[in-house]
């Protein structure tokens, strides 16, 4: 494809957008909250992941808790905080006699407390210090204890390891939170006239948002903390009519680009601390989302002249999966990258990468056209043409009008959300494959979130709106029957321990990606009155 | 025993105590030293405990020791030191990627590093906290971590429990202790003339001093890091020519009489954070070394006017020893307090506290003439011949010169020791008692280095030279044949493992009463030369 590329961005001019991201870093907001009850996590083969919450007693009942060595303290927040936690600690003998040692379990879910101990499986692909725990010794007693380090979580276990055999026990008093969020704590309203059960969805999604919303939008305040550039974008939809954080959105913008490298490509994820850098993660859907994340930002009132600034960017990173399309215009997976499209390890990803492709084409085009830019635009016009026609021909089955991919031909419900929103589908034939895939047993369905979400923007946009809106209920509401507190990385109601980690103790239960409900209740408002 | 006390301190004047011991804290001096090599212990059964340790790697020749998960380095300090560990640590990528969980272990003797995970043994009394380790996670690389604790130590293992998969190994620099003491860190002199074998001892007697003189005068650094008043004496003793720290036994018997009892009682420890509090501990033997303590801090130079003040609460103290003696004159050990002696569970110490009790009459007689308290000394000097007269009928069995205590009529070398010093004995039977001991077989020998030195400055007291050289240079030389770095809480030569709590991981090997013979090098010079 011959599209016309600009210049790279220069090294002043990237310096410059990140000095725009540091003078945007938002000033955290703190609240100190106590825990609402003790409770205990009860085996139960009928509740999510085995484990049951059970309140045994309301907090602060007694001045202090005196708990003996082996023993443990398990207090519940009553809701998903992201802070730093302080107790008062002394023992019944008034001084300390031997050092106490105190450990400190944080979980978003009862299972991270209940399995204390949890296996480490086979073939986990992440570091197990993802774990939300701390040992800490106490030389002096009585002490007020800080813990530095910042946590995600609802519940904390408060073990005590040992202490002195003469201090008859440890008094455990003023168990507090010290919340770290961008945002206030307090949620936004729901739309007037949300159903209870929407509602209760919406409430979480806000507070999922909520405490991703730190000095970047993290993916997970458990894990991974740091900025990714397809989890922004969902993010910013949600925060736009919600928390209203276009200052944050236009600094993880500033961010991004500023950290681009030599050759344009904008990285899929960065670091914040030391000091900002990108992640070594290159994934090729994320980076062609950039345009489409810059017009969203548009579309919520942000900067002309910086979107501007970004155009030559925004536009290059069309240039790697455009030399992914074969001679028949046909878009061919690059294995020497990640095409991420879902968790799923057997899903073929060409139709989808195709419609990622298409969808960042028509997108990248109206932030063009929006911004002025319209010297870059005809080979846009030309390509997107080129590839629609292609994809049809190749993809398409006239026989049930569904989009099949690969060289197995593989039917899945990513090819027809990003078909359909790409423009290969008609309005029409996305709205007749949506209405027969449930009945397709072969076809594959999403594994996570981040696809969910694009599956129901493909169906809300082929005015499926009923049935978009039965999804929903079924996968977000899902999430909540089965106790959500903020909606999580990974779940599929059929698999309560999948984790593309081989390890679920260590899946984030807080997960930008899965914060859109919020976003559709106010985009396809009268869907859901 | 009709005796004349006079008044107990009355809050104020206690009050004044403590505050003069606030304004004589010592301002503690650092110094900053790297690591001389790296080690590894290796298995021997010729070696105390079963460790050797092996010098494996020069420390800091490579930049950065880079360690895989579960892997681990040794660094040794050289000697032992009193500080706070520091170290740089990165990774291979730059950044952390996730949180990298470091394992510290610090040891003052190999064992503690080579048996990470040493048993917890059945019957242990005191608190497993008391071992030195600490885990950290650190969620930015890379990062200087400065441990808040502080350590008494000459060994550090560190050790990386996990971090990224894609870090690819944990990068550790710069590591180095940033000592802690009240006394520089170069060892004084030692006297002119002193053999090497027992020049060393004397560097191993003043490092153990030096690393336990903190803002008090420890027990020691690594446990239980409290002022005791048995140990307080001893050390007061090897500083008087050696680092003088005069200021320091002042602030000592000021917080001693400051957190005295109602009642009087000088109780026999004392903790100084979060402020100064006593122990609940009340040694019978120690609280009647109140006095000695007082009069050798004015042979040391201190001040007459405070020990003026501290008279009638050195008075005090032989109050309740002397309600022990009964109407035979004879002490009767008095069950409900600890009457120590040594650590010996088979020590009959009838005899011994007979001793204690009538060498602390006599120092509180020398104290009382110091001072000019002549009202109160008729009683002591009655009392003392009295005491005296009923032990020599009781306890000294004239068949063979032998002290023999209790209803079994046991012979130990404790009873010796304070017999001696307590005068029962006369300088003859004294040193014929000691040059027979050896040869009876079950004559019980001392446990540990407290009981070792009084039972030297017993034999030094009836003109047993060298005996006493012989005997330093069987106990303490051992310790240094053995490796000690400094001088341990516990020590026989035919039980390495020997601990007072069932687990000799938590022993303090650098303790504040087996630090004396820098005093005996000192006071009987000529014995030495």
């Amino acid at each position: 494809m011959n599209l016309g590329f600009l210049p790279n961005p220069d090294p002043a001019q990237k310096h410059g957008w990140l000095e725009r991201a540091r003078k945007l870093t938002p000033k955290l907001r703190h609240r100190t909250l106590r825990p609402v009850c003790e409770v205990r996590m009860v085996a139960d083969p009928a509740s999510f992941q085995g484990w049951r919450v059970e309140p045994c007693a309301e907090a602060e009942a007694a001045p202090a808790r005196v708990i003996e060595p082996g023993g443990a303290v398990v207090v519940d927040f009553g809701q998903h905080l992201v802070g730093r936690l302080r107790l008062r600690a002394g023992t019944d003998q008034g001084v300390a006699g031997a050092p106490l040692r105190l450990r400190f379990l944080f979980g978003e879910v009862p299972a991270e407390i209940a399995e204390a101990n949890g296996p480490l499986e086979a073939g986990q692909c992440l570091s197990w210090n993802w774990r939300q725990e701390e040992t800490v010794t106490l030389d002096v007693l009585p002490a007020e204890l800080r813990l530095s380090r910042r946590y995600a979580f609802r519940y904390v276990k408060i073990e005590v390891v040992d202490r002195s055999p003469y201090a008859r026990g440890a008094r455990l008093s003023e168990i507090r939170c010290a919340t770290e969020n961008a945002v206030p704590l307090q949620l936004p309203p729901s739309p007037t006239g949300l159903p209870p059960d929407l509602q209760q969805i919406d409430a979480v999604s806000l507070r999922t948002l909520r405490d991703c919303m730190q000095t970047v939008f993290e993916d997970g305040p458990k894990r991974d903390r740091r900025l990714w550039l397809g989890d922004l974008r969902l993010q910013a939809l949600a925060s736009a009519g919600t928390y209203n954080q276009l200052p944050l959105v236009e600094r993880c913008l500033c961010l991004f680009a500023g950290l681009a490298r030599d050759d344009g490509t904008v990285m899929a994820c960065l670091y914040e601390k030391p000091a900002p850098v990108a992640g070594a993660d290159f994934i090729l859907d994320y980076a062609m989302l950039f345009a489409p994340t810059l017009m969203d930002y548009l579309d919520a009132g942000g900067d002309l002249g910086l979107a501007r600034e970004f155009w030559p960017l925004a536009l290059r990173q069309l240039h790697r999966p455009l030399t992914c399309v074969d001679e028949h215009g046909r878009f061919q997976v690059d294995a020497t990258c990640w095409n991420f499209i879902d968790w799923h390890d057997s899903l073929d990803r060409q139709v989808s990468m195709h419609g990622v492709l298409l969808y960042c084409l028509a997108r990248t085009v109206a932030l063009g056209e929006r911004l002025g830019c319209r010297a870059e635009l005809a080979g846009l016009h030309a390509c997107r043409d080129r590839l629609t026609t292609a994809a049809r021909a190749a993809f398409l089955d006239p026989a049930d009008g569904l989009l099949r991919s690969g060289p197995a031909r593989q039917v899945s419900w990513a090819s027809h959300a990003w078909g359909a929103l790409g423009g290969i589908l008609t309005t029409a034939e996305a709205a007749a494959a949506f209405r027969r895939l449930p009945a397709v047993p072969e076809a594959l369905r999403p594994a996570g979130p981040y696809l969910y979400h694009y599956v129901l923007e493909a169906m809300f946009g082929c005015g499926l709106d009923a049935e978009a809106v039965a999804l929903l209920r079924y996968y977000w509401g899902g999430m909540v029957r089965d106790g959500a507190d903020t909606f999580w990385e990974v779940y599929d109601p059929a698999q309560p321990k999948l984790s593309p980690y081989n390890n679920y103790l260590i899946n984030s239960y807080c997960h930008a990606w899965s914060c859109t409900p919020a976003y559709f209740f106010r985009r396809y408002a009268k869907a859901f009155a």
